[in-house]
C-alpha cells in the first residue's frame, strides 16, 4: 500500500489503544506482530480488564485515564462500546499531539462521528473506521494477532480529512492483514445494518423466547440446540453493552431494516399457514446462492486458514 | 446400552438407507464404521445421487425403488425429505420382512408418524426417530461417519410400539456415537419448532431480505457477511425441499412460536425507537447465560473434537 507497509518499517512510532478487549487486544498484539508500530500504550477504565492485559503483556505501558493514554500516541485507537467515545473524545483531546491520528474500531459510523469529532483539536486528523472481524466472547484474553486476516476494515473519513492520514491508518491495518475499504459513513451504516446489526437483534431476539418455554421445554431447548439455534446463541452471548450502544446509534436504519425484516417474515409465515410450499421453496433456492457467493468472497469462516492463533 | 452394544456384536443384519444423501450417507458410513451392522442397502430415486453413492462405495446393493431395496432389510430408515414418506411407506409396505422395524431420521414427528404408519403392515415395528446432528450440505458426499458423536438421537415411539424393536434402535445409534433421548412425539415437535425450525425461518427470511437490496448494497452485503450474516447465510443454504417439506409439516407449532417470536421482536423494536437501552441491555445480558449453557451441555460446536472425518 505505502511504502512503510512494503519495507516493513513501523508506520506510526506510538500507538495507544483506549479499551483492551476483544478488539483493543487484538489491534495492540497485530500491530505488534506485524511490526506495524514501535510501542503500544493501552488504556482501559476496568482495572481488572488493565490489569489482565499487564499480565499477558499485551502493551508497553498502561494507563487507567485516557488522557494519560495518548499524551506521546501519534494514533489513538478507540475500542470502547460507542456510547463512551463522546466522554472519551472530550476527555482526551487537550492532551493530544499535535499532527495525530485518531481512529476508532466502532460499529457505526455517522453517531461516531457526531459524538467524537466535535471534541476533537483541529491539530489532530480524525479517521473513523470499523474492521468487520470479532468474535463473540469479550476480554483481553479473547483477542488474537490474527482477527484482522483477510477481513475487510471500512474507512469512512469525511471529504476534508487529511488525505495522508487516511493513507496512514490503511497502512496500518493492511499491515495488519486486513482489506481496507473507503466509504461514506451514512452508506456504512446501512449496509452494516443488514449484515450485523438485525442479524444480532434476530439472534438476540430468538434466544429470549426460547428462555421464556416453561421448566423442562427450556432444558431441552439448549439439549437439543444444535438443529440450529445454536448458532443463534452464539451470536447472542457477544457483549451486551457494546451491542445496546450499536442499536441505539444505529436507529434509523436498523428500524429500516427491521421493518422490511417483518413484512418478508410475515409473507413466510403466511405461505406456511396456507399451504404454499412453492413460495417457501422459491425463497429458500435463491437464499442458497446467497451462501455460495458468501464462500465464494471467503468470508465464509471466522477465522482464515490457519490464523485462529493468539 | 445392550449386550450387542457392550461386545460389538452387529445389532442388524441388513439395513436398507432410503434417501443417500447427507443423512442417509452419514448413516451408511457410520453403521459400517461402527460394525452396526453386517449389510447395508441404499436406495435413491435420484440417479445421480445413486452413482455416486456406488462410487463412494457406501453400500453393499444400490436400488432405485425403496420397494426392492427393502425386501431383505431388518432395519430400514428413512432418510428422505418428510413430503415423501407418505409415498415410500406405501411402496415399501408389501415387501416388508415380517419382524422388520422401520425408523427414519425426519425433523417433524407427528405428521411423518401419520402419514408413514397407516400403511405400514402390522408385522412391522415403527420406531420414528431424529438425530440432532447435520450440517447445511446436501448429497451423497456430504456424509460423515462421526455425524453423530456426542450428538441427541430423539426417539418417539407410540405407546403400543414393540420394546424389543425401541432397544434394537436405541442400540443401533448408540453404537454409532448418539445419546439416544425418548420423548412424545408433539413434544418433540415443539422443542424443535423452537431450537431449529425457527432459526432457519428467520434465517431464510433475513438472507431474503438481503437478497432484496439493490445494485452495489447487495454486493457488499455479501462482501461485508462476516459481522453475523455469515451465520445466518450457512442455514439458509440447507436443502429448500427439506425445509419446506419440514415447515408444511409442523405448522401450528412454527406458527406458535413464531407468534411468540414476532412479540418479543416488537418489544426490542419499540425499545430501539425509544432508546430504552436498558431493556435492550437486560434481555442481551439473560441471552449470553444461555450461550454458557450451551457451551456446558457440549453442544456449541458442530462436530466434537477431532470428529470432523468421513
Amino acid at each position: 500500500m505505502t511504502a512503510a507497509a512494503d519495507t516493513g518499517a513501523p508506520i506510526f512510532e506510538t500507538l495507544a489503544v483506549i479499551g483492551i478487549g476483544n478488539l483493543g487486544s487484538s489491534v495492540a498484539r497485530a500491530v505488534r506482530k506485524y511490526g506495524a508500530v514501535r510501542r503500544v500504550i493501552a488504556a482501559d477504565l476496568s482495572e481488572d480488564a488493565l490489569a489482565r492485559a499487564k499480565e499477558l503483556k499485551l502493551a508497553d505501558a498502561y494507563f487507567e485515564a485516557p488522557s494519560k493514554a495518548v499524551a506521546e500516541a501519534d494514533i489513538v485507537v478507540l475500542c470502547t462500546p460507542l456510547g463512551a467515545f463522546g466522554a472519551i473524545a472530550k476527555a482526551m483531546a487537550p492532551h493530544l499531539k499535535p499532527g495525530a491520528v485518531v481512529t476508532d474500531v466502532g460499529s457505526v459510523k455517522g453517531a461516531v462521528i457526531a459524538a467524537a469529532a466535535p471534541h476533537l483539536p483541529q491539530t489532530v486528523s480524525f479517521v473513523p473506521g470499523h474492521p468487520i472481524a470479532g468474535t463473540e466472547k469479550s476480554g483481553p484474553d479473547a483477542g488474537s494477532s490474527d482477527l484482522f486476516v483477510g477481513r475487510y476494515w471500512i474507512l469512512t473519513p469525511e471529504d476534508g480529512t487529511d488525505r495522508e492520514a487516511v493513507a496512514k491508518v490503511t497502512a496500518l491495518w493492511t499491515r495488519c492483514g486486513a482489506l481496507v475499504e473507503e466509504m461514506k459513513a451514512e452508506y456504512h451504516d446501512k449496509v452494516l445494518a443488514v449484515t450485523s446489526h438485525l442479524p444480532h437483534l434476530i439472534a438476540y431476539t430468538i434466544v429470549g423466547t426460547a428462555i421464556d418455554m416453561e421448566g423442562q421445554e427450556q432444558q431441552d431447548v439448549i439439549r437439543f440446540s444444535a438443529g440450529g439455534f445454536r448458532d443463534f446463541t452464539r451470536i447472542a452471548g457477544s457483549s451486551p453493552i457494546m451491542w445496546r450502544d450499536i442499536f441505539l446509534n444505529n436507529r434509523e436504519a436498523v428500524l429500516e431494516m427491521l421493518q422490511r425484516f417483518s413484512e418478508d417474515l410475515t409473507y413466510l409465515q403466511r405461505a406456511i399457514r396456507w399451504g404454499e410450499g412453492d413460495k417457501l421453496q422459491e425463497l429458500f433456492t435463491r437464499t442458497r446462492e446467497v451462501r455460495r457467493g458468501v464462500i465464494e468472497a471467503k468470508q465464509d469462516k471466522p477465522f482464515p486458514e490457519g490464523g485462529a492463533g493468539k
